[in-house]
C-alpha cells in the first residue's frame, strides 16, 4: 500500500491539461469517491514493455513501483499464452484440465513437501480469505495475530485484520496487533503476549499471519525474532500463514519464497500479484490435512479461480521466471541498487530490503511525498510505505535491465542526494 | 450451485479409462479434497465454440450449463480484445484509463439514473463482499436477510450468508433466512418478521439481498411478494442489493437486468459471471451517496479489479451482446425451450424461468441426478439446483443456435419423457 499522501487530490485540478482534467472528472463521476489516482498529476499510459510504461505521446516512464507485471509489462510469452488459450477454451475447475494439474504439480514442487495442496483463487485477498476459512475449520479458533501496519487484502474478513487499511483501532475483536519485527522490538515476546490475550478472551489462536517481507510495515528483510515467534505460535496450536502475495515468485532474489529466508515452516502460504503477470490468478498452498478439515465442512469452488486461461498465464509466467533467470537478476540488480542507494546519503536515513524489494527510509512523510512526486517529474514511478509513510518502496518489475537500474539510481540520487 | 449429487465420486474410479483415472488421481493429490468434478464420469475439454465443448478426440458436447461464456465459448471478438490488450498494457486503476471510464459510462447507462457509480472487482464473491462493506458503512447496521437456499459467494462474509453453501443452520448470527418467494409463501410477511427479529436482537437491518432469478432456490421468475418485501425493507431503513451475478447481462431475455422485471429499485447491484465472458471481472453498481459513506472510512483498491485487460474483455462482451442481439435471442429460444419442455410430460413436474434461465423441476433428487448423468451420456451438459436438488438448471450460453435448442429438447425428451 502506498502512503495516502502520494495520491492525487481531486480538489486540485487547475494544473491539469484540459484533456486530463476532463477524464479525471468523468472518472470521478462514474467510479465514485472511494477510488484513488497516483501522483499530484495523474498519468495515463497506453503501452508497456519490460520495466517501462509509455504515455500516448511516447514519453517513457521507468517503472520502479509495479510488482504485478513481474516478468515485464506485456511480456510477449505470457501475452501469447493468454491469447492462445482465450481463443481456444476458457473454463473452470469442475472439468478435468491436464494443464491445471501440470501447473499445480510444478508449483508445489517449489515448496517443502509438507505443503502438498494448492487451491486457486483470483486475487490475493481471496487467497488470504480462503486461508482464514481453512485455518478456522482446522483449528476451531478464530484469533489472528498481525503486525502493526499489516495489509492482507480487501474482503470484509481480511480488511478487518489489516490495520494499514482500516486503522489499528478498527481491527476486529478477534485480531491482536503486534509491533513489526525490527531490531528495537522483541517480536517473540509480543506474539507470546498476543497468544495469551486471545486465550484469556476465550477466542484462542487460529493463526499468525505475516507478509514475509513486511512490505507495508516499511520493508523489514531481517525480521529479528520472527522464527522464534512463529515456532511459539505453532507450539501453542496456532497455524503459520506466510503471505507471499508481495514477496513471492523470486522478487527477493533468494529462491522463490520469502519464508525460506527466515527458516519458517508455514502451514499455509498465500500467493497472488505476480503469479500471472497481471492476469487475475492467486492461490493458497497448504498442508493436505488442513484442506481435509476444511473439505469435511464443505466443497470449494471459485468460478474464475484457476480457469484454463489463468493457468496458461501462470505457467508461462513461472516458465519465464526460470528461463530468463529472473531470481538471479533480482539478487544482482537488487545488490547494485542497495549499494547505490546507500552511497547517496542526503535525505536517505536507511536502506533495507533484499533482491528487488527495497525500502528507502527518509526523514519523514513530507520528504517521501515530495520525493515520489519529484521522481514522477523525472519519469520514474515509485511509491511510499511504512507506518509513518516515510519509506520509499523500490519494487520494479524483475525485468529491470542494467541500464534501467542505472537510470533509477541517477534519478534517486538527483532527488534524494 | 449444482446439487452435490451430480459430482463425481472419487471413491469410484474403476469405470474410468486409465488415462482419465491417472489424471483424476494426480488432480486429487495436488488440488486436495475440497475440489469437485462434475458427473459420474469426469470430462476433459480442449476447445470450445458457441454453445459447444469438444474433447481431445473431437467429440462435441452441447453446453446447456455454463452461464459464464455467455456470448459463446472462446468468442473470437472477446478473445481478440483480450489478446490485443494483454500484448499492449495490463495495469490497474490508479493510473488513468480512457477505456475504463468509457466502459463505466456505457455500463452505467444501462441502469436507472440513481445508480451512478460502478466499482470493479474480480469475482462475484468479491462484488457481494464489497456491497456488504458499503451497506454497513452507509447504514451502520450489520443484519442481512437472504432466501432459504441462497448462494452469494465464497468469501468468509458472503459464505456466512449463503445457506446453500454452509447450510441454513450455519449462517452467521446477523443473518435471517426467509423462504424463497413461491406461490405458496407470503414473502413480504417473512421479510417483515426477519426485520423485526434483527431489530429485536439489536442488530438492525443492513440489507435484503436477492438473486433476481433465485437460481439456487430452484429458479423462481415470478417471485410473488418480492416487490412488496423490498419496499418494506427499504422503508425500514435497509438497503436492497440485487445480485445479478447469475441473471444479469441479458440472460432473462427481458432487458439486461433481472431486477427490472420485478419493478425493484435496488440501492446496489452486483455483477459477475458473464461480464467478461470468462475473464475474471465483476462489479458493484451503487448509489453514489452510499459509495461516499464508504469512502469516508477508507479508500478502495483491487489490484486486478477492472485492470485494462478486464475492461477490454468486458467492453467486447457487452458489445457482442448488443450487436448479436443476444437478449432477443435469449427471449426467443427461451420460449421455444420452455414450450418444448412443458410438452415433454414424463418426469417433468414444472417448468419455470424466463429467457435462457430455466428450471425444470422433477420429482426428486434421485431423478434429477440420473437425468444429469444420462444427459452427459448423450453429450449434453446440464446441472441440478434447488432446495431439494430436484430441479434441472437449463442455462446455456446465449450463443445457443436454433439447431442447438432442437438438439437440447430432443435429448431432454429422451431422458425425461
Amino acid at each position: 500500500m502506498p502512503g495516502p499522501t502520494t495520491y492525487f487530490d481531486p480538489a486540485t485540478t487547475s494544473h491539469l491539461d484540459p484533456r486530463t482534467r476532463d477524464l479525471v472528472e468523468r472518472r470521478a463521476r462514474s467510479l465514485g469517491s472511494a477510488y484513488r489516482l497516483f501522483y499530484r498529476t495523474p498519468l495515463e499510459f497506453v503501452r508497456g514493455e519490460g520495466a517501462h510504461l509509455f504515455t500516448a505521446d511516447g514519453t517513457d516512464y521507468l517503472d520502479a513501483y509495479n510488482n504485478v507485471p513481474s516478468v515485464g509489462h506485456a511480456h510477449p510469452r505470457v501475452a501469447a499464452a493468454i491469447a492462445e488459450q482465450a481463443a481456444r477454451l476458457s473454463t473452470h475447475t469442475r472439468y478435468l484440465s491436464r494443464a491445471t494439474v501440470d501447473y499445480a504439480e510444478d508449483l508445489l514442487g517449489t515448496f517443502p513437501a509438507h505443503l502438498g495442496n494448492v487451491m486457486f483463487t483470483c486475487t490475493g485477498s481471496e487467497a488470504n480469505d480462503l486461508a482464514l476459512r481453512i485455518v478456522r475449520a482446522a483449528t476451531g479458533r478464530r484469533g489472528v495475530i498481525v503486525t502493526e501496519n499489516a495489509y492482507h487484502g480487501v474482503t470484509t474478513e481480511v480488511a478487518a485484520l489489516s490495520p494499514s487499511l482500516v486503522g489499528a483501532d478498527a481491527v476486529a475483536d478477534w485480531v491482536r496487533v503486534v509491533p513489526a519485527p525490527t531490531p528495537g522490538t522483541d517480536f517473540a515476546a509480543a506474539v507470546a503476549a498476543a497468544i495469551d490475550s486471545l486465550d484469556a478472551a476465550g477466542i484462542g489462536l487460529g493463526c499468525l499471519i505475516v507478509d514475509t517481507i513486511f512490505a507495508s510495515d516499511g520493508v523489514l528483510p531481517d525480521a529479528p525474532g520472527l522464527a522464534a515467534a512463529a515456532r511459539a505460535a505453532q507450539a501453542a496450536g496456532g497455524l503459520l500463514v506466510a503471505d507471499e502475495v508481495q514477496p513471492g515468485f523470486g522478487r527477493l532474489g533468494d529462491g522463490l519464497w520469502g519464508f525460506d529466508r527466515h527458516g519458517l515452516v508455514p502451514d499455509l502460504v498465500t500467493l497472488g500479484k505476480p503469479m500471472g503477470n497481471g492476469y487475475p490468478v492467486a492461490a493458497v498452498v497448504a498442508r493436505p490435512e488442513l484442506v481435509d478439515a476444511f473439505a469435511a465442512r464443505g466443497r470449494y469452488f471459485n468460478t474464475f479461480g484457476g480457469n484454463t486461461v489463468a493457468i496458461a498465464a501462470a505457467q508461462a509466467t513461472l516458465d519465464v521466471v526460470r528461463e530468463e533467470g529472473l531470481v538471479a537478476r533480482a539478487a544482482r540488480l537488487g545488490a547494485v541498487l542497495a549499494e547505490g542507494l546507500r552511497a547517496i546519503g542526503g535525505s536517505v536515513v536507511e536502506v533495507r530490503g533484499c533482491g528487488l524489494f527495497l525500502g528507502v527510509q527518509l526523514g519523514d512523510e513530507g520528504t517521501a511525498r515530495e520525493a515520489v512526486n519529484a521522481l514522477e517529474e523525472r519519469r520514474i514511478l515509485i511509491g511510499a510505505s511504512g507506518l509513518r509513510n516515510d519509506t520509499l518502496k523500490v519494487r520494479p518489475p524483475l525485468a529491470l535491465s542494467d541500464a534501467d537500474a542505472e537510470r533509477l539510481l541517477d534519478g534517486l540520487a538527483a532527488v534524494l542526494g
